[in-house]
């Protein structure tokens, strides 16, 4: 079957609301935060049965806006809309789309930058550190408020898989599917490493100032820029990065000659400083911070001694778990520890492994049999669910997909 | 066979010495550079024939101080005692082995912090970019100081293990073999993309002033850190890193809790903060730049559009070319293209491909197979060169070792 063509449908321009909570959030730590606000988008119509809804949580640097343009800003296309609107692999002719700005990032959602009502600053460092739970509780909260007492999926990549992950974990009855892509049911030793690294290149950053930099009216934008700097590479992998640039150089002497000095000599570090000043423009430092501690902490079998399986073990819901070759972050061992805890309670779960030369950021890229996939499973969901609408499956050839039965082995 | 004991011998305590070179230094750039000193520390006798020595390439943080222990500090243990002793791997009692401080280091040899005779102040900033064949030409010159017209062998892992590929290039006829350990002929885009993340972190420390940081008697410990700490991550494997850390935490609360903040969390972040605390203390931040920036721009091949072949179309010596498979900093098909580029030259080639957990940092471990392996190998050059001494071959079962036919393929 040759891949079909995806229409180019876009959601178009969409608006984003604040909703706003009175009732302080329980958090992890045992502390409580609150009243705060949340910045909601949507795409596509809740369905008469309210049985349509899919939530898309994001990962480390994105938002609520998943899909479609804002009317004030035509070039700020959501971090997802590849793969989300009419037509696309998660289609919003049949499916309510939601995405939320987690509680602490810097898009909207109160977090470390927001006024402290309290004392009429920024909060600063004193701002709650939060998990992954907390993020999830905050998320019901949400669903509430919009009337959806179950989501037809729950759907996230990287750290957004994470928390469909714990959806499933947290409150099995109020989802009938959690797509997990490019994810990892706990960091290692060196995802924790690179995470710290970040983490010290910004609080060691003068102008961090303990996390109140708001106050003295500047950023810790050197130890941002190194922070996304490391990140970034994490997200590519090293086949990638010799494709992408090799050992180009950026502006070379007659003869290629050297320049021999510190300033941007290959292409590769004229990228990641492009990146990393690009990032400490727009993202708060605290937010990161606390993103990558929640990554950190985020760990389902912590309270069954390791044992996933058991931590899964009131799961109730259908699971695609898909991963890619060359992402080294997350390898595909990781989503594999996912799909045997799953198997190993009964539970169906379809896995796909694509071989793709992007590394981790392949979940964010417009690859074909990814999407093709995608779109598959949720016209399964569709189906399920009595939704109508197309029902040819997508699903390339080329994909190695491994529908276990329930109690199978992988 | 069952691998033997190796004796655990030492070279005792050792005295380095400085050589001074009046004569100014050409360098790749096109500056000369000079006059200079170099710290050398050799170990065993040079032989009648003065046909014994062997050359020990450092690479970034190491130093002439390869082994033995300096009468003042009996701690101080030489970076690969391990491998050259008495009765070791590298065979005191057989080879005259030889230590030399690369220029633009800080352990006693000219580098950024001495003094320029010009101003009377370090040089800082305004010290050269050198490279590896600038390192090599200057090592050469110790061999000159030393009367040492051919080496045995030039030897080196990592960074060093390019100087010894470098010496079997521009001066073939002064090296009979060339020992190369967890090296690679060129940096990837993932590599120099590393480097400018520690860089960066130095460079954007405001402790750094443009380089010239001895005369506001401050260094720039933060950036020195994190550059150290992303650096320490690339040296070990993931499933090393999961073995020594895991998740495990430094001082949990009740039942394991979370502390819910950024001070240290897990132990491994305990021991990057320590490693890179403890390196911003001795090592030179000006130093790091230069040999970070010597690494990248490294490539043999970059006059010969990328043929490294071609680029090793002179070299006479005999190779012993050894990876590790869980090195992904230089990873086991880096050395493969150097082994297959030998042989398209028919040069004789000795590859081993170690399965040692450790990752980069594996050449420096005390790993017994690896051992052997070179043993063996100084075995071969001993018997070569007539130097007597033991002839038993200690080559471990389970190693896999491709002794290629000049003109075979790999």
């Amino acid at each position: 079957m040759a891949a079909l063509q995806l229409p180019a449908g876009s959601v178009g321009v969409v608006e984003p609301r604040s909703i706003y909570f009175a009732e302080p959030l329980k958090l992890a730590s045992g502390a409580s935060f609150g009243p705060y606000s949340l910045m909601v988008e949507t795409y596509g119509e809740l369905n008469a049965a309210r049985s349509n809804a899919v939530l898309v949580c994001h990962a480390l640097n994105a938002s609520h806006h998943v899909a479609g343009i804002h009317a004030d800003n035509p070039k700020d296309v959501g971090w997802w809309d590849n793969m989300v609107g009419p037509g696309k692999a998660l289609d919003t002719d049949r499916f309510f789309v939601i995405g939320i700005n987690n509680l602490g990032s810097c898009f909207g959602s109160t977090g470390p930058s927001s006024i402290d009502p309290a004392t009429g600053t920024p909060y600063g460092a004193a701002f709650p550190v939060l998990t992954v739970e907390d993020w999830v509780n905050a998320q019901a909260r949400v669903a509430d408020e919009l009337g959806i007492e179950r989501f037809a999926a729950v759907m996230g990549g990287s750290l957004g898989g994470m928390q469909a992950l714990h959806w499933a974990i947290a409150y099995p009855e109020r989802l009938g599917h959690c797509v997990v892509v490019a994810s990892t049911p706990r960091l290692s030793a060196q995802n924790i490493g690179f995470n710290e690294v970040a983490r010290r290149a910004i609080i060691t950053d003068p102008d961090f100032h303990g996390g109140n930099y708001y106050a003295h009216d500047t950023v810790p934008r050197r130890g941002l820029a190194v922070a996304r700097m490391v990140g970034h590479i994490t997200y590519l992998s090293d086949d990638d990065m010799a494709e992408k640039f090799g050992r180009a150089q950026r502006a070379p002497g007659a003869d290629g000659a050297f320049r021999y000095g510190y300033d941007v000599e290959f292409e590769v570090e004229s990228y990641l400083r492009y990146q990393g000043e690009k990032f400490s423009n727009y993202f708060d430092a605290n937010t990161y911070l606390l993103i990558t501690r929640a990554l950190d902490y985020f760990d389902p079998s912590k309270d069954t001694k390791g044992d996933l399986a058991r931590a899964l073990g009131k799961v109730t819901a259908k699971f695609l778990v898909t991963s890619f070759t060359t992402d080294w972050r997350f390898p595909p061992e990781r989503s594999r520890e996912i799909v045997e805890a799953l198997l190993r309670n009964g539970r169906p779960v379809t896995y796909a492994e694509i071989d793709a030369p992007h590394g981790h950021d392949a979940f964010l890229l417009d690859d074909s049999r990814y999407h093709e996939l995608v779109s598959a499973y949720y016209d399964r969901i569709a189906k399920e669910l009595d939704l109508g609408g197309r029902t040819a499956s997508r699903l390339a050839n080329g994909t190695a997909v491994i529908d276990a039965p329930a109690g199978g082995a992988l």
